[in-house]
């Protein structure tokens, strides 16, 4: 192969977006890179804003002959996306496929015809060149669709029990805890025995995690949700958070639970509430609206950003690669990931297609396949 | 002396505030430990919370007799000082006055007859007994009235640019920026070169910081505050700030701010935000309102509560030791405070004079001379 079939997105200046299906030309790897075949190519939830940005997506048009998808961006967003307009973007930050060519490094050479995930930020495409480093090695018999969410779900999760011991936190609070991710993070949690106290907003999540072993899961949506997270939290120690949601006062509340727990055996003033570290990280954005902080915790407390990129280049390299090894070995238990829909790269790009996965209903997961016509 | 005349506070369980004068027996200073005589103890705001907590002093009473300070307690309020009802606890964060008996240890020999500073939460009082690690010695000729504040205000700005170095920023905002603490945090910043954004709320608290050499002051109250804002922090580039007052939206114009200078040369998505760590800390909160975050900022930035004592104690023993030494040589410069008034233990429970000292107004400063009569 001389060239690879890619799916591109551009938001012109004009306010326009453009997405796309190009051919580019595939380099020579380098001594320590793969070629690698893409077969399985997650649509993330954290894809969609690269790949539509503020688009009006109710008049998106597929031009077919082109193959590229046009819509207009709604008024007055163009200034969420300066850094980018005008400038041709690779899509797809993660997807699975077989290593057909390799640098002259033995490692590299090693991998050759294996079933790798990778990591890349352009895997909407026939092939991908990458460090071999990127990759994951899957074992023999793993498929690329088996293998194709290795990254984000599966290494967020455990990059949120790595950050919990690096820390010095012994149990975790998890918000919009019944998402795959959360479902991997409570697998992992049952096997490590560590404690997560679940935050879900129904019982039909709750029913999904009780199923898989979650021992301490508290409904939003009840009355006694308040009183519930107080004693989860004193019953587990959690004195860390991870928060996908972030508008709201879910955070603040979180918070003050852990000090309640904190300054129960307090004497005297306590002015400045428990000693004990209570943080916790926002890492999604269900909901956009401001995070309201009410402050009832004391002064040791912290609320942050935390994202799965910037955590891991704070790890070890042979870390790393131990998590990647994690990954490999129970990708079909601890981090399977059910799909619901294959799509070739011209459904992709379809608006009733987008229409479906642009929805991120739960249960519902989407992958291209660029070999599918 | 065998006894030492203290003033104690004590919340009832029925709901009253009982401030009084007491006799209590002084003790013989261990190895490490030396007595000091008590000349000045400041009442900073941050003592008010710990002397009356919520209670409602337009009811307060003296009764003379007894040396008692009674007040009805808010209702509603009594669960927000739950850890510490029916305790009688002593008061006063920091004082300064000669030490008048000491431990057998040579060091503590070597203090008699000095004055020092100290910070023991029980300065209301003829007689202190503390660790001499606890002590700040003060050259001779140093009076106890200009030693009085050595630690509270002195060491938080300090510790602020400690805490900027130690997290690796260059430079930092301050809101609430003209306050006696605010003053000394520039003069610091001044002499050692470090730039600071100042955050004021009108032209008279700009002008204050404009005598002392402050070169970034951004007035609040200004119609064009968020642009100056935007351009002081992107000619200083500070990437954290120390922020006073809590409430509003103000943190999260800060941080927007340090995004949008992280952000302006940025090219292609930029989902994530700038990679500079981002950070303000919360230390004071003259506005109890909830704080509000617009999250406009990427995912690397951090919010959390910063206690000057908690941040001495993750310091090595040898730099609080320099730091204690640079307020004993800066004392009548850099860390110079000036007290408007003197109080008698009678005269600090009398309710018009609370009245007077709980209003903080700027400039207004009192402090305690247990040998006034």
């Amino acid at each position: 192969m001389q060239s690879s079939k890619q799916l591109f997105t551009l938001i012109t200046a004009a306010g326009q977006l453009e997405m796309s299906l190009k051919d580019t030309p595939l380099p020579t790897p380098k001594a320590h890179e793969v070629i690698v075949k893409i077969e399985a190519a997650p649509i993330n939830p954290s894809d969609m804003w690269p790949m539509f940005g503020p688009a009006n997506l109710a008049e998106a048009k597929l031009d077919k002959a082109k193959m590229q998808l046009n819509a207009p961006i709604y008024q007055g967003m163009l200034s969420r996306v300066s850094s980018r307009l005008d400038q041709v973007l690779p899509i797809g930050n993660e997807g699975a496929g077989t290593v057909v060519a390799a640098g002259e490094h033995p490692a590299a050479q090693a991998m050759l015809g294996k079933t790798v995930a990778i990591l890349s930020g352009a895997t909407y495409a026939e092939y991908c060149c990458v460090p071999m480093q990127a990759c994951i090695v899957h074992h023999e018999g793993t498929t690329a669709k088996q293998a194709a969410s290795s990254f984000v779900n599966p290494l967020t999760a455990l990059g949120m029990v790595e950050t919990m011991r690096m820390e010095g936190h012994t149990a975790l609070v998890h918000t919009a805890a019944a998402s795959a991710l959360g479902q991997m993070l409570n697998k992992i949690c049952v096997k490590q025995g560590v404690n997560v106290v679940n935050i879900v907003r129904n019982q039909q999540q709750a029913d999904i995690l009780k199923k898989i072993g979650a021992k301490y899961i508290c409904d939003s949506s009840a009355a006694d949700f308040k009183k519930h997270l107080l004693q989860a939290i004193d019953e587990t120690g959690a004195t860390l958070a991870f928060d996908a949601i972030g508008g709201g006062e879910l955070v603040s509340d979180i918070l003050t639970a852990m000090e309640r727990v904190g300054s129960k055996d307090a004497k005297g003033f306590n002015t400045y509430g428990s000693a004990d570290n209570k943080q916790v990280y926002i890492y999604g954005g269900l909901d956009f609206s401001p995070t309201i902080l009410n402050r009832a915790y004391g002064m040791t407390w912290g609320i942050g950003g935390w994202l799965l990129m910037r955590f891991l280049g704070k790890l070890k390299p042979e870390r790393v690669v131990e998590l990647h090894k994690l990954v490999a070995d129970e990708i079909n238990t601890t981090f399977a990931t059910t799909f619901t829909q294959e799509l070739s790269f011209e459904e992709a790009i379809t608006p009733a297609t987008i229409n479906d996965y642009n929805a991120k209903k739960t249960g519902a997961k989407y992958y291209i396949n660029p070999t599918k016509v």
